[in-house]
């Protein structure tokens, strides 16, 4: 197998606007082209849809999208119940990852999951680093941690130059989710 | 109308991958919320089909996707042409966000139709300033301009930290294009 053809370690972090949507609109590409994609929310979850959630249900012989976490912030009222979330996600990455379904997996949000130690860090760099051929891998969030950009082929620091949560402009649907 | 309802001038700028991948998630996002998009591309063009547009067209109830351009780069053999169609492309951009159809605009690539001086750049800032309450504009590309990012309510430039061409891996279907 060529270089070219083998599948791409992605990382989009920064602390700018632009991370999940990037990985959506990456999702949406591979996904035209024919390339099964599993998009997996760490963070976001429950009963509450996105836009982007509801326009994936229209491309659900695509993309399987997962919401696997439960609420916006690590500000948790039951952190157990947080990591036990994480590890479900990670179990249900991991298996995405091997099975051979899928020629992009996206792990929305995951560096928090990273950062946290809600999952085994090493197992991660592994399972990353040892991802068959031919699957990309897209991860998201904040603080991309040294490692992964280390083992990673593409690295974005969306980097906020200008944001309308400083002017006071609170988030809003249709941009923030 | 608050701030809070009125409409966003976001541009999405830097060297880095992310950039019209994070314009198509935030149009997916907006029109998962109900809020009808045009998405106009300025450089991107002709029969060929990127896996986005594949997408977008089983979406046309929701985004408007126009592909206006005529190739990849600038180096041209044609720039009267390129001119022309850049005016074009515009034109209805211009209408697209004075028409009340659209909640969102994205003016895909949009910075180098500036930067090279296709339109008339004080049209463009006025155009864009001067947008109806309520409408989402989304301009991706490198180098945006400094009246730009003046007049913009969210700025964030995509950071290239790693990438994969440096390693002498070429562009590939799903995640080029």
């Amino acid at each position: 197998m060529t270089e070219q053809a083998s599948g791409l370690l992605m990382v989009l972090t920064g602390n700018g606007k632009g991370k999940t949507t990037s990985a959506i609109g990456q999702a949406i590409r591979a996904a035209g082209n024919g390339m099964k994609v599993c998009f997996i929310q760490f963070i976001k979850g429950g009963d509450w849809k996105s836009g982007e959630r509801q326009v994936m249900e229209r491309l659900a012989d695509l993309v399987d999208f997962r919401v696997m976490g439960r609420g916006f912030t690590w500000k948790s009222d039951d952190p157990e119940k947080d990591r036990a979330l994480a590890s479900e996600a990670w179990a249900y990455a991991t298996d995405a990852i091997a099975s051979g379904q899928y020629r992009m997996v996206v792990l929305d949000e995951f560096t928090y999951v990273i950062n946290y130690g809600m999952v085994d860090q090493d197992k991660v760099f592994e399972v990353l680093g040892k991802r068959p051929p031919g699957v990309h891998i897209v991860i998201t969030g904040r603080d991309a941690p040294l490692e992964l950009v280390d083992i990673a082929d593409l690295v974005t620091e969306m980097r906020e130059v200008k944001h309308p949560f400083k002017k006071g402009i609170k988030a809003q649907r249709g941009i923030e989710f």
